[in-house]
């Protein structure tokens, strides 16, 4: 039996409308330690995890795990009749094995309104996404607001090579007429504490992302003030937002393996400063991670 | 000869707004009463009614009764032209019959802008929807935002049934793979008299409706701040939004029969809360009703 | 070699978005007087001007006259980068003739971050639209937003038909089925000196324009509180917003010839404002001056 309430109903909304164009079907497991929602993306470049503590609800009741898949979309037109101050309960009846149907019920605060949605569910057997969890060469930390809006602006050039040193995180595309460097310096001299800008660098590194899917990933903003990033030449990289004491929502995205396009732009070349791909670090190879991922991905 | 002067001209632009989705071609009757403008939507299962009393106008002067037919979505562009403080004033010179064109003038309250539209109308005969006016087993009155909301939360899913006890008035629908519950009880502890939700029922009545017209007639929800729904299992439902002193805009709309899905959504059935139809109350046959409607609507 | 820099930067991203869906391509031209951008849209029927000081800039170093095609959509999308507090430098190295292409400089004020965005662009020659600076017969100025408001809610019906009388200024459209007439009274007797409407006329004119052309024009409403607009029944019209002492945008539109509509609507006709054209004024005829313009438009 599960029993599950959450006072900031809004919250689970915010979290759906993060991730609802990411993924179409969700792996949700229940268990004591709290809920975890993963998936992989149809392409299979990227990998989002949610994660909310038991902590984090303010009631928590699960005796048994419980695992299932749900269509997100579905979910997130449920979760979007919840004002914003409502009540959410999740409940499962009898044995977890056995539900194939999750109710959630909104309540008003005053209780003049109850909205209970039921949900036919697909039980799955528990999955789990080997990410190795290992030491990056770099990263940092930024206000999530304006890592949204760099994505956005480089949206219309082309892929994008992320490079952090210890000075500076650079982003730069380079498109047939159009090249781009956006340079964000660390800085902590700033009027509230998300605001800041950190940079931590072991080594430094250069890697290539499809902006595509880290535009879809900043769709988590409304959910932190702050995104994390960790880059390693060898790794997917990881981009957090951290919901304070509560949980986390995690993405991992596989970098590109491309001909670096260094051809000049035009005759000026050297006035541009998309930064060429440190040679210490050797090109990954997607399709092979990707693999790699779908190995370790079942228990 | 018609000349009507309103000075409150963005009331009219906000009707035209609630209505132009609904229906095309509206019947316009202004007579020493007032002004009504009244049609049935084309696949003839609802009716819509808007009545403004001559006394809310702050000029009237209507010496013979006029009666056109004018195409809404034109009428929603002129009127879209009126700024919120203009004052609207609608002319037809001669005789009524006559009248094959209406000026409406939009004036700027300091005069330093002076609008004037003129439009072709087509002349028809005086027509009267002959809404029977009984007793309703049930009325339920709440805000009209409140209304809204539920329309649109459950517009993904399936029709509605309403079913109104003096316990709670309940607005349920089961699709394929989800249902819906959402319940609103009587509620007089507001701060705000428009925040109340009031229960009457004389005898319990749940009826099945088809969601898409409840949800064109919340189009409606700015002009009033709470809706009031009377229900009968032999009548169509009445949706009245009405404008304190000045008039009113209802909407009719004929009851579904269908055969109740009361097929389990899943193993856990006696989780949901779908009301069953009350056995006492008889399907209605939606076909007899319009024809009925079409009888009676010509004078 | 150009060196220009702006610290109010989002001004020319307000100025792109004014122009980017009336042109494709922009000429640009750096010179020691200031930058001035131009072109003629695809159809030929307008001009557009938009001219900044070199002492509008902050700072401008311009040694050699530079001038070059760029496609602005592509431009706009660099701007919109900008935050509102950015400042913006615009560079091309070496001899001007020799630039192929241009960098766009963001900075935010207290520099941790720097966009760079490098553009291809096309040299061209010099070019000069030979627009003929003469006397008009009529003038006026009145809010840009209420011009902008005129023209939309003009747009549904057709060309407008624009009259200037010592009175008022008088925008009419006549349609199949509706006709309007929106007339603006001289007023100085506002809170506000930007709220002002003047007329100056030594001769009555009306005209008649293709709206669309018109309502693209509004699009520039955010540079400037006033619009002023000068006619001569033999001469483009001007529209003019004027951005206080750092530049302007010009819009210069062909009047249509055209068969003025002077059949009645219906059988009320007397109830119309429409203006005939004032008899004085002969058609003219935009074709020919457009070929006008053609053969003046290259020095």
């Amino acid at each position: 039996m599960l029993e599950a309430r959450l006072v900031q109903g809004s919250l689970m909304k915010k979290v759906m409308e993060a991730i609802k164009d990411l993924i179409d079907i969700g792996n949700f497991e229940f268990s004591s330690t709290g809920f975890m929602l993963t998936d992989m993306d149809p392409n299979r470049f990227s990998v989002m995890e949610f994660f909310l503590h038991s902590a984090g609800f303010d009631h928590y009741h699960c005796d048994r795990n419980l695992s299932f898949a749900m269509n997100l979309h579905n979910l997130a037109k449920i979760l979007n009749c919840a004002a914003d101050d409502d009540i959410l309960t999740i409940q499962a009846q009898g044995d977890g094995l056995a539900a194939d149907s999750i109710t959630f019920t909104l309540e008003s605060p005053n209780q003049d309104k109850v909205s209970k949605f039921e949900m036919k569910v697909k039980k799955i057997d528990s999955q789990q996404f080997g990410i190795p969890r290992t030491k990056y060469q770099a990263i940092f930390r930024m206000p999530s607001s304006e890592f949204a809006r760099i994505c956005m602006d480089l949206s219309n050039i082309a892929d994008t090579v992320i490079s952090v040193t210890k000075e500076a995180v650079k982003f730069s595309a380079r498109g047939d007429i159009r090249a781009a460097t956006i340079a964000c310096m660390p800085n902590t001299d700033v009027d509230k504490v998300e605001e800041a800008t950190l940079i931590a660098v072991d080594e430094p590194v250069g890697l290539t992302f499809a902006l595509k899917y880290m535009s879809l990933f900043t769709k988590a903003t409304p959910l932190a003030d702050q995104v994390t990033i960790s880059l390693s030449s060898d790794q997917p990289a990881v981009v957090e937002y951290k919901m304070a004491e509560m949980g986390h929502i995690r993405f991992y995205l596989a970098p590109k393996i491309e001909e670096m396009n260094t051809e000049p732009l035009g005759e000026n070349e050297d006035e541009m400063e998309t930064e060429p791909q440190a040679e210490s670090n050797p090109p990954v190879d997607t399709k092979a991670k990707i693999e790699l991922w779908e190995l370790t991905s079942f228990d």
